[in-house]
């Protein structure tokens, strides 16, 4: 308490103060310029010293990676690029760092070398940026549904059902490994497990989510989610954070609108508050492009695609009307696509997505109204019996970054629908519960946090927006 | 979207407006008046019918927990209590609520009954009150760090390693469960699971957060964590959400300002904003302690206990002296204490604690300076070479609610107290990097956030501030 960070340093108006700081060395310069970090913003404070005032051994010990302590006087910069600078009457050295060994050197790191690194990663200018950015868009989603009348819903991460219906699942047990209890007929006897029976990691907490909006009306989760798929992509991670807010009273209408809405919000937040970490990773994103075909480079710069989102309404445009586009494409009609759309009921792939989006339309589009066989089985059922009130949000150079539904509220119908697709009443007594006990129209969806992180900061690879990514063969640190 | 709650329209200025609001049903009075109620605040709004305008069916069908749709005018209420209420001009049910097997009927219900519908629970008035509370006080915990530039970092949940050296932990696992392939030396083969090694749920992301305070200064974590302890208490939870500030050059004595600074803060946010839930939930506990002896009731009512906590400096104390008062103290004499306090280095319970908050200082307390052996290996040694610097805070009710300390920062002295404790080098071989490049003094604490919620919502049993509770043998909805 009482310390001063970097940031607000460098927003004070120098008066010849003396002032404490602590950070750690980014750059030292002719002996004589320390540029000091301490992580609370991007930039650096310019630490002025004179060599011949100090120690030899001290001034040795002050190399890139070290923690210092610096006292002295703040004075107006005489530099370019910065208001304040700090003459430097005492540094304490907190703690070396060796030139040798010291992995995060001022140069540049390739993302791989980093992610095995990733204990340290944070210190680099890119994924200090990106990680104060997720920090600003997770309190952007709080304060948005906080000043929006929802409440915060913790769901249960460890759970005895499949929410989906579908989707691997992490086995959750304190069972012996080897030798595992079985029952008189040579099963496992998950009686003997700690929560007396089968239990797995959430891989969503929608349903949880639906009863808690049964009572208070308007709820949102944001917490971790799950999938043990075996897939080692960009676009991937086992272990990642989900937004889900759940609305009584709201049917597929109002369930766009809170979407777009939403979205828009949070990313006007982030242009408000982060614009230094915006422009630094705008300005990275454009380098990393130079060495591309300019076919490959994006359209926009980073800010722009922000704005861009903001100010625009999203299309909205029915899943059947989607498809005729897309059979009438140039890309369709030319075998580009890998996965041809001949016909009306045909699951979209990231390809169709991103040529409505990129393409088409040139602006973010909520689909709506899928067919009812390609989506799940509590997704409201339209009159037309096969087209259910489901909606996905598609957003440039990420595809669907939203999907949600209007649920179905009728118990007969859903009743029927879990029937065909063989899932247990009995496993999910409760849910069938809100359906015989004042049930009501209702609505959500579900938003990655970090397809959310990417889009906000250019990074190509959902490892890179996360501080310890979980994969296939990877759960280190 | 723009549908209108019931806590905006009772705080609406009555105009003889038409208004439409969505709701259930709490009672139904003389086939007359509806209480109806959103989940958006507390208090019901009361829908007033002239029943011969009505089809006798729709009627009917108005019972406790229905859902229903109410349009009318709105008005001055007649009635005490209430400033505004609807003269009904429509009602639409979206569901019903039969009474006979409605399990939610207006009537006291045990806790325990209401365990067992845990899907149903937030539909009662404790429940609903204790969810917003536990929404608004996760907000404020957020506000308070996000304003005092602090970062929100997203520990890992899934890990491989153990961050405290102890505690049972829950096995992450794809592998089959009956039969698990084996290593040539018949081991289980973790190298085949989902990872490429045995993984757990994670019981504290402390580790993972000290390496990103050593980068970005200042981070926080508010994520679940987990135990495989058997206890089967009311103070205990399978899974349960812990902060964790971690800070970057912040020593024992900052720690502690810090520590007591926010929890007055987010007491301090809740008594602002939740004024009518308290008031409720101090209510509903003063009725319960009703039928106590008065020796057993608690000292001050909710919201001036609250009050308290804010209003009061916490009392610091040495280990060493509380250990003094406690060996002179009435009940250590008198042989009351189940642990009779003999001498320096005993571990203090929850009776102590208790003792030392509730009777002799009176206020919240927090201990300091901890024997080294009872406390974690990561804490910083003090010169005296036998304490550590801890510090736990102690509540009224309730124990320890905070459990932090200062970090050891010296390479050579943790590693020395690694291999006393037999942890491996090479599991920790990221942690001990914070330690060689760039070390400085660090400082963090850990707080479970039920507790919280139970000390602000005096809620007794733990399985009632969180919405759906992990517990042996339970892992139900």
């Amino acid at each position: 308490m009482g310390k001063i960070s970097v940031k607000t340093l460098l927003q004070t108006t120098p008066n010849n103060q003396e002032v404490h700081v602590n950070g750690w060395v980014k750059t030292f310069r002719s002996n004589r310029f320390i540029a000091l970090n301490d992580g609370s913003t991007l930039h650096n404070i310019q630490c002025v010293i004179d060599f011949e005032q100090f120690d030899e051994a001290l001034i040795k010990s002050i190399s890139t990676g070290a923690a210092i302590k610096v006292t002295g006087i703040l004075v107006e910069s005489q530099g370019r690029g910065q208001s304040v600078e700090i003459q430097v009457s005492a540094i304490y050295i907190h703690g070396e760092a060796d030139a040798e060994t010291y992995p995060i050197q001022p140069k540049k790191h390739s993302f791989e070398f980093l992610r095995e690194k990733a204990h340290l990663r944070v210190r680099t200018n890119t994924f200090s940026a990106v990680m104060r950015l997720r920090s600003a868009l997770s309190y952007a989603v709080h304060t948005y549904f906080q000043n929006n009348g929802f409440y915060y819903f913790h769901a249960p991460i460890i759970t005895g059902s499949d929410a989906e219906g579908a989707g691997e699942m992490f086995r959750v047990t304190t069972l012996d490994a080897k030798q595992p209890p079985l029952t008189a007929d040579g099963q496992v006897d998950y009686k003997e497990d700690f929560f007396g029976k089968e239990t797995n990691l959430t891989v969503s907490g929608q349903l949880e989510a639906e009863s808690y909006a049964m009572g208070l009306g308007k709820v949102y989760t944001f917490g971790p989610t799950f999938r043990a798929e075996n897939s080692n992509t960009s676009r991937h991670l086992a272990e990642f954070w989900m937004i889900e807010p759940e609305m009584a009273f709201y049917d597929l209408n109002d369930n766009m609108d809170l979407a777009e809405d939403f979205i828009q919000w949070v990313l006007k937040y982030v242009l408000e508050h982060c614009g230094d970490d915006l422009a630094f990773l705008e300005k990275r994103l454009l380098d990393e492009e130079k060495g591309k075909p300019i076919a490959q480079r994006s359209e926009m710069a980073l800010i722009e695609k922000l704005r861009f989102v903001v100010d625009n309404k999203f299309k909205r445009v029915s899943y059947t009307e989607a498809i005729e586009i897309l059979k009438n494409s140039k890309p369709n009609k030319k075998k580009k696509f890998n996965y041809i759309i001949e016909e009306w009921g045909a699951d979209l792939q990231s390809e169709h997505e991103r040529f409505l989006v990129e393409k088409h339309f040139k602006c973010p589009v909520i689909l709506f109204d899928y067919p009812a066989d390609i989506k799940a089985f509590y997704m409201r059922l339209n009159e037309d019996g096969k087209t259910v009130r489901a909606m996905d949000v598609l957003f440039p150079g990420i595809g669907e970054i939203v999907g949600g539904s209007q649920r179905e509220e009728r118990l007969d119908v859903l009743k029927q629908k879990m029937a065909e697709l063989q899932i247990d009443e009995e496993e999910l007594w409760w849910y069938l519960d809100l359906r015989k006990f004042g049930t009501a129209v209702h609505s959500g969806f579900g938003l990655g946090f970090e397809r959310l992180v990417q889009f906000t900061t250019g990074m190509g690879n959902i490892r890179d927006v996360i501080p310890f990514p979980r994969t296939p063969q990877n759960a280190s640190f």
